[in-house]
């Protein structure tokens, strides 16, 4: 499957990482494609450098949000939030059209210092904002409520019996990326919260990952005793 | 241990049932005594109208908040968030002075129709709200994020392996709700989150406790695998 990859972040380079790994044929979607190539400094310690990591990885692919989305099968949103709908605007809503679009991303607003606050939540959602700028697109939202190894390699934490999350308006979408969440990347418990306004739910559950993470580490995710 | 529960709805009955069956000196604190104890209505029908448990639980007295917090050595605020400043000022600051309260109200807003969404969250809360209205008080949030009957029994879901959180700005105060947590109620995992801000985190996960509910049913809650 050809996949798009929007973002070359963390989260970017760990989907690439693995969907490469999978044998798809994978393409980093970025604003500036020689730019991001070149770029030998990062200001995460914990994130590589985009250069170095793409000397790494020549098999995949970089190209702009556009050329990127253009020939996909699949699309996955890994820009940071505040960038999304002008990443997926450049993408093009007629390289989106009728396309799965899977959105890892998180409204973080770090303008007011540490934790972040949302810059949407409570009555609308990030997803949704995305949808509502590319109706054609079948947005489906996972993956934001875990840090970026444990979305790809969910056995890393508690050998895997902790929980997934999807929503989102197209039952054959959600369908599709629960299958991508089980078969490819091992998820054991994917839980359906309905339409895409439950993007809302997933997306104020930063918070408390951010708390926690703050006070048990990164790789940690919730199960859903029941 | 005279212990003052505010709030005379599902979590009121249930934290008075079991705070007096653990053999505690428990009155309910109401805005009305006598309107609480004739009230043979319920608009919740899986809750029984108060009258009628009042009358199941003659150990348990009925006051106003006033009363009811006068001779507390420890306050419990069940009242609707909507209600919960208006409930703790009407307890007056003079008999919250110095005391742990143990805050699990949630700021749902239904006036929008369900699901109900937070009228205060991400850059505040309402614990935080509660803490500056009565600033004598030790405010520590708890138990919010679970139904009423898992808050006092976490054995019924999963055997009792999931988490429970607290946060606050007074650490004796967390300390002691911690043992309450732990040795009253038989909590496993309690993890402290850290400051009075990190209620924000444990309120903005309603909406999805609230998803979740409508997924599997309100009896489950969350581990902290890691």
């Amino acid at each position: 499957m050809r996949i798009a990859v929007l973002g070359t972040g963390s989260v970017g380079q760990t989907m690439g990482n693995k969907l490469a790994a999978l044998g798809h044929d994978v393409v980093i979607g970025t604003r500036d494609p020689d730019e991001a190539k070149a770029r030998m400094t990062s200001d995460r310690d914990w994130v590589p450098p985009f250069g170095k990591w793409h000397q790494d990885h020549p098999d995949v692919a970089v190209a702009t949000f556009s050329d990127a989305a253009a020939d996909a099968d699949l699309v996955v949103n890994a820009t940071n939030g505040a960038g999304s709908i002008d990443a997926l605007k450049a993408a093009g809503s007629e390289h989106l059209d009728g396309k799965t679009l899977i959105d890892i991303s998180n409204p973080l607003d770090f303008s007011h210092g540490m934790p972040p606050s949302l810059f949407v939540s409570n009555t609308d959602s990030l997803a949704e904002q995305i949808q509502a700028a590319l109706p054609g697109a079948r947005v489906v939202k996972s993956l934001n409520t875990v840090t970026a190894r444990v979305m790809v390699e969910p056995g890393s934490v508690g050998g895997g019996d902790h929980a997934m999350f999807v929503c989102g308006n197209h039952d054959d979408a959600k369908a599709e990326v629960t299958t991508i969440l089980t078969d490819w990347f091992g998820w054991q418990d994917v839980i359906d919260l309905g339409d895409l306004t439950a993007a809302r739910a997933m997306e104020m559950y930063l918070p408390l990952w951010l708390r926690l993470t703050g006070t048990v580490g990164p790789m940690f995710n919730v199960k859903v005793v029941r």
